[in-house]
């Protein structure tokens, strides 16, 4: 087991990990996070967990920010850096770096998790799971500049799009993979905005799962020039509870492609 | 510039490229495979193209089958290797054979593909475009035994599901990409099924590409105990084109998880 607090993975933007403009997509770089979570923990002895021989706990995002200045485009290398921070009674923050080949930070990510019963998927006590502490793995003098988290709020009750869930959405956690709903979410604004904008700035509060079958409403909204606010909500409209249920909260804001970028 | 005919790439199923149930993602598989393909290719001096400092050239794919005995789970380790066959006119013909980590086949994919002008949209004679043929590159000896190609019709007008296509389904060729119809074919099962099988064969024949913003319309029929044919169109119920385009005919064939793969 190693005793360092930080890991790096070295990745290269491949044929087909790139979007249409030639840019990391949103699907593998978030992909590439949550993997470097898992290897990350998995390291220090704090993988996903089966206690008795049957009760299992996974982890799960609760909250996700990224910003990114640059983005990797097709070819580049890049790595990914990842530690935690803080880690409290059902919750642990845990910060990335995103460096270019140059060793230059072009992107930060903050994410918290919480470990849920696989049965129950409620929440439980971090170090009455473990038997031990993240403690030692702490690194808390590395900076990690984020914007403080917004207030997000979105006054519809008009969705801009509905769709169904299905096999390829639900990873091994058997719900709808959380950087899916990044894309679903990107997916609410119109392609051509992606040849002239990228995103800077994306966050998104988990409040409950949602699964195979489950429908998904996308409400939106605008919140500044370049800022939207986007809330999904699943299976608006069932007859035992009309208004669904609240799947996440997220905010999404847009710059111009820089001329670094561009190319 | 190489002068090796056969390129083998070697990949590790990593966390979240699997499916619910832990073995390999279409999504990673497919690209992988298109990856090979590029790269097989671009080390020829067989790379996308541009002539006169304008005209651009893309490869797209005419048609793609899987044959999987086996898949890689997360973890494994695993090879792909892939040569041409053939090259005509239009076409070439393209193979790969995917490999564990003892080095037994465990899959292997046909592929046939053309190069498009991509602003016309059509295809152009091979050996006119580069000015030197493929021949030194052309492995007619290792074997490829694929099973023949299927009649694929679907007798129904009424679709099992519609989609729209958004910014995530698009690549760089600026159309909805190859393998993500693999994925959308796959959603029309239900995700039970997957659990008890895996998908031993698979097979599309693209017709015509299809845009952001088209609809995209499934339309699935038994073709026999664990055969199933789906077919894909674009945009029905325009008022131009009422019975709209057909994108692609596929053939999905499932057969139960073998021990081998259940772990």
């Amino acid at each position: 087991m190693t005793c360092e607090k930080v890991d790096t993975f070295k990745y290269v933007v491949e044929p087909f990990d790139d979007d249409f403009t030639g840019r990391l997509s949103w699907n593998v770089l978030g992909k590439h996070v949550l993997a470097c979570a898992e290897r990350h923990a998995g390291a220090r002895g704090f993988d996903r967990l089966t206690l008795d021989g049957h009760q299992r706990f996974l982890w799960v995002l609760s909250r996700m920010v990224f910003e990114m200045d640059e983005w990797p485009r097709l070819g580049d290398s890049y790595t990914i850096s990842t530690w935690v921070r803080r880690c409290y009674r059902y919750f642990t923050d845990r910060y990335f770096d995103i460096a270019n080949d140059e060793g230059h930070v072009i992107g930060r990510v903050f994410t918290i998790w919480a470990m849920i019963n696989e049965t129950t998927r409620k929440p439980q006590p971090l170090n009455e799971l473990f038997g031990h502490t993240f403690d030692p793995y702490l690194e808390t003098e590395r900076p990690c500049d984020m914007q403080p988290l917004s207030r997000i709020r979105v006054n519809t009750e008009t969705p801009v799009s509905i769709r169904p869930t299905y096999y390829s959405d639900i990873d091994q956690n058997n719900h709808v993979n959380s950087v899916r709903y990044i894309e679903l979410i990107l997916d609410t604004f119109p392609k051509e905005l992606f040849s002239s904008h990228q995103v800077k700035h994306l966050e998104i509060a988990y409040n409950t799962e949602s699964y195979c079958g489950d429908s998904l409403s996308f409400y939106t909204q605008s919140a500044g020039p370049d800022d939207y606010f986007v809330v999904i909500k699943k299976n608006v409209g069932h007859p035992e509870q009309p208004l669904g249920e609240t799947i996440c909260h997220s905010a999404v804001t847009f710059a111009p492609i820089s001329k670094k970028t561009k190319q």
